[in-house]
């Protein structure tokens, strides 16, 4: 199991409620692709949002994204954390 | 007192025990300006790493990096998370 950092852009303007409603999208099918999203933060003005997750490979984590309508491929794995 | 998301490039190679002393720079000198690194994490192979952080604005959290020896001009305010 790996940890890994993914990074969306063009969530400009999303509100609190409907970040938490894609978060719980990514939640509902996450089990199935064996990848846990424990965290997700959100800049509403620049659009950036930075998910933290553990998973067995990056194209899991990245499927589970794309199924529940926010694909992105800027997901990198961070082996290192302090 | 805000929450930020940083980015930072050019971390390839990078071991856990420079990446540890490298936050730790940060730390002894945080308080000066009102920060607190919470967490990092290190992608060695594509070189980024992320922090986040609480503080009073980006220009703080930025400081410190600098003071620290390892500047990076993309912070970003992350006011949601879930």
């Amino acid at each position: 199991m790996a940890t890994f950092m993914d990074v969306h852009e063009g969530f400009v303007g999303v509100t609190a409620e409907d970040f938490k409603a894609a978060h719980e999208a990514d939640l509902r099918i996450e089990a199935e692709e064996g990848v846990h999203f424990e965290k997700a933060w959100l800049d509403p003005v620049s659009g950036k949002a930075f998910c933290i997750s553990t998973g067995p490979d990056k194209e899991a984590v990245m499927r589970v994204h794309e199924r529940a309508g926010h694909p992105t491929a800027e997901v990198y794995e961070v082996p290192i954390e302090v």
